[in-house]
């Protein structure tokens, strides 16, 4: 159902430039599976590159940010952008970085909550209050 | 430039349903500032008691995510849905409750790097691996 | 702040086509009073035209939803698209056509729920019920 | 697909907490059919309630919007949403609540006019007309 | 899965006004498929022609800007509106216009570029310069 | 209004890190004129250094599609983004590439009625046709 091919393993062994990048993807998440994200990508070697760089240092390398906080953070920016695949595939990635059910179910609570209040400000486009800029 | 009035407190002062929640955000916030967003729901007063007791319910009430990591994913879904005010008053709430600069530059580089993500997933319209649904 | 030069009565005088656009719509709403948004769009004359066409085919002539109703919904998706002006003039349009402080508030309620329970279940990715398709 | 588990009746049944959620909604519907939504949030009990206590409140309790009104509100804030289970759910809801052919294709078109004009306001920038503002 | 009814050929064959549509778009289009789209407009006879009238205007007849790079902004509107669909038809469009694959990767390359600033930009409530402001 | 500091030139000139970027930026430019943007990421120097070369790779380095038509994607995106700041930027961007007003009211004109149809066709819930998927 994508709009572009999805490459099989055969396909990225044949091309060095994604096998490179496959196989750092391997290497980091120590698993052999590589999920259709990346395989789509794939039509793409230099988007392909450039994205796996920037996921590595924004969501992998030590930061001041815990690995699971910022997966908290993809999901609900998944969410409000109504991206499926995103939403499935970081909720997966949190439970795999230890999220409990009691911690997704409180995750969603704010997410929802945020939503409303986005909705209400909105609608009654309310002005900001001076104490909440800066400089 | 809001489309209700904002209540000052004198307004609020004479209506017994709204001085009690308003008494109520300056007693659990242990400020006397009440934002905008309060004095404009205070022109629906269900709405206001509801929207009070969910905030905090979901934000202030003891979880399993601390306060912090829920103002972040706040700040995720209000910049995804766009609401001015609600970046806004939500990155004050977080730096109040102790966002420190660096937290707050990983912050919005995770926003960026899920917004993309999220539209390249999209405008591939990726198919879900199987390995990510549930059940 | 419009990308676009807002166009003056005077200028619009000297323009037959824009012209005959606005003084229809200041027949139409029996004002002379014509907003922004007509202005704008005065720099192309052809989706000016199309536009208000439009707009009196679906909000002006007489069908099954009332004017104010189509008001309502015409709010609800301007909020949810975060388009300030659109919730400004047409929560304006809504009182001129009658909404009570009290719809307003039931109309801000409904679209703050909406969201809150769109959120929800964008998170949790619910199977759509059989019971809900067509045909 | 959901990221959670959807309770079954045996489910619901066990959990008296979930089970008084899922009578209630049965009762007040007055139909034993129970859509997926309310299966997901079984998982979050509190989430559970304070949604169905919400959404009785806004949508199910007499106010001076019928219901009709409010599910014609809810699917537009949906479909702006992008959120295809709340399309369809409030979509069949609003049948149910005796939605004509004809009020349904009106709808569409509002939906369709308003997200079109958004999209003009936004690209054009428009600035807020003094008259839309209040106060 | 639709919410409404989609038109067999024979069912728009016993519909004078819808027929006279559908005539229209195979003889445009210079082909006898007619997709998804208008079969489920075709529901909505005044909808129907109003929009197969605007894309044509729009669309169709030559203007300052080409078919194909309509198409491309036509795929990051709509993906950036996460409407599947859209994102579906259009990119099939767009390759039936001659997109070739090094441009549809270039193309989805700034879609998720666009995302990205636009919510480093939204996070950041950066400030217009004066300089992009006009008049 | 920004959440964060704006770097003058004088504090950009004395941090090497962002003072590299700025040089960059007016040397491909070629203008002195740095925008907000640059000057809000000053205070993320990772964020801005690979922001920066995603743009240049993106948006500057010779491809298959013109500037121009890259500019004409990243303001439809933008746009229904509702992203004020960057809609401003890239309208102005693509002016300053030469951009003309009836290229311009094309624009708009295309990005209005994919907004229309993208909330058509998700209001409709209509089934991706077979022919639009790929392999």
């Amino acid at each position: 159902m994508a709009t572009v091919k999805l490459w099989t393993d055969e396909e990225v062994s044949a091309d060095p430039r994604v096998k490179a990048v496959f196989d750092d993807i391997r290497a980091i998440r120590e698993s052999d599976f590589v999920n259709n994200f990346w395989r789509a990508l794939a039509n793409q070697p230099a988007l392909l590159e450039r994205t796996w760089l920037s996921i590595k240092e924004v969501m992998i390398e030590p930061g001041v940010l815990d690995p699971l906080t910022k997966e908290l953070i993809y999901i609900a920016a998944s969410t409000i952008n109504g991206c499926s695949y995103c939403v499935h595939s970081h909720t997966a990635a949190a439970r795999a970085k230890g999220l409990s059910d009691k911690q997704y179910a409180e995750l969603v609570a704010v997410i929802g909550m945020a939503a409303e209040t986005n909705a209400l400000a909105t609608a009654l486009q309310i002005p900001i209050d001076p104490e909440f800029t800066v400089g």
